[in-house]
């Protein structure tokens, strides 16, 4: 695993290298939600992206990074979902081996997303050890790259494409507002923000899985905190080099119960009218529970994604 | 009432009227849907517009058009919904009173929106007739304009300026499909298409209320079918003034059934992550029933509306 601390030049580059395969997503706005919020809200639209979530930019940056003999052998990870579907179809994009390992339990859209790009689907149990020793089998038998799904130099870089779109469409923001799990789009966004405005930056993680939170207040990796949120893209601990990245950026991680994410997550079908996940809405949820950082201020919140199941719904 | 047909020159001037007020809405595309229709879809996101429907084009025009003594007496209106919340923030704008006649039954969210834009509503029975002498009421009580839903030239220029923003911002189309209840928006946009580049013209009408559909067949008003039909924005008779000029501009009728609906609802949910009403969906119903319309073409769509009643969702 390649742990440097990558840096805003490699997310330009990734700009470059990912711009024929990603969407460019949109950037809404909503008066009612300016106004309960009482700040300038700009929400970059990440789960309009391709797979319905921001992680294509990472997954895709690393992908086409890779040389031409690394890349023959294949790409494998371990994740939850988003991340396994934008690895998959990245792969599938540079026509190479995809291997995707899947905690039981996950997310029924999400892995059928992930057959759909054609990837080799490996279960294990739902936890974290079991990911990495799944994914570091498969790495042995097959000779393919193991793209962690945040702790990944290139996966940072593509994912902090989206602050920098962002930023280039709304103008210079105070704040930006980042969901946070393993740390890739947090990290990512507060490159970006360094070297372009210098808006102060906030991981939005669930209070179910206060892992980062933790970590930043104690100053220490805390690793051994067991997630219970509905937030299934953030219950990944967050990565080595990510916390590290954080600290040396000055990022806060702002925390959200459940509840106060579903709230936010209706209040984004409602009114922006965009069907986000919860992890998502989490975002908006520190926005409202937080005014202390965010009043009458530009705000820049980013939308990571809108893989719901909608089974669930009454129609 | 003023039964004068629009033209396109009134389409222009509405744009030019309205700008300052209303939302440059987004158009949406999806490589999903596109490879399910087997044709180019371009979703025009009027869910986006101010109040959640294209609505407020129309309603924002007409009372931008009024001399100030006109003005001055306020407007009135009998609407199902969006249009009532349309015709009561566009009077608000502008300062001036506004009434709203709302029948029993209509939808919970529209009418919170009427009453939170300061407008006066009035109950009425379920019905045209009854809609219509409660309207007639109040313009005798109160001098107010009566700016009826979709029979109304002012109201029909301004629905057609989001099809101008959607053929400026897609470039050619060979159709373009609108949900057709009274015919507003689907006459608007048939001015637009027929001046600007002649794409093919499809209103798409609920199987239960097929009021345009059977008077474009029979060569006649039909104005005796009962409604039955989940799109509660296309409940409505299409209009005198309306019907003639589709029958000018050769506007099709295209129907799907309620099942229908509700099908392309949630692939609009779940593929475009866009929050749409049933009678928004209905266009890509149609487009998705009647491939031999649509197949390899480039397809404008119209999602007119994104106000649903999210108090149904299990969360």
């Amino acid at each position: 695993m390649d742990t440097r601390l990558p840096t805003f030049d490699d997310v330009l580059a990734a700009a470059a290298r990912i711009a024929p395969h990603a969407n460019h997503t949109p950037v809404l706005r909503s008066r009612s939600l300016d106004a309960l919020a009482g700040a300038q809200l700009h929400f970059k639209c990440e789960h309009l992206q391709r797979i319905g979530a921001f992680k294509f930019r990472g997954a895709c940056n690393a992908v086409q990074a890779l040389d031409a003999d690394t890349a023959a052998r294949g790409v494998v990870t371990h994740s939850s979902g988003n991340h396994g579907a934008a690895l998959a179809l990245a792969a599938r994009e540079r026509g190479i081996p995809a291997h995707v390992v899947v905690p039981e339990g996950a997310n029924a859209v999400k892995l059928a997303a992930i057959e759909a790009y054609g990837a080799n689907v490996h279960r294990c149990a739902a936890n974290q050890a079991a990911r990495e020793a799944t994914a570091a089998r498969i790495v042995a038998d097959t000779g393919a790259r193991l793209v962690h799904p945040y702790a990944d130099p290139d996966v940072i870089a593509g994912q902090g494409t989206a602050a920098l779109e962002l930023l280039s469409e709304a103008g210079p923001l105070d704040a930006l507002v980042t969901p946070l799990g393993g740390g890739g789009l947090t990290c990512g966004s507060a490159l970006v923000a360094a070297a372009r405005g210098g808006a102060a930056v906030f991981g939005a993680e669930p209070a179910g899985a206060p892992d980062a939170f933790e970590s930043l207040r104690q100053g220490r990796h805390v690793t051994e905190l067991v997630p219970d949120t509905l937030c299934d893209g953030l219950r990944a601990t967050v990565g080595s080099p990510n916390l590290a990245l954080m600290q040396q950026l000055r990022v806060q991680a702002l925390l959200a119960t459940d509840a106060e994410v579903v709230a936010a997550m209706r209040l984004l079908w409602g009114r922006l009218k965009q069907v986000v996940e919860p992890s998502a809405a989490i975002a908006l949820a520190v926005v409202l529970k937080h005014p202390e950082h965010f009043a009458g201020k530009r705000v820049g919140l980013i939308l990571s994604g809108g893989n719901v199941d909608l089974d669930a719904l009454p129609w």
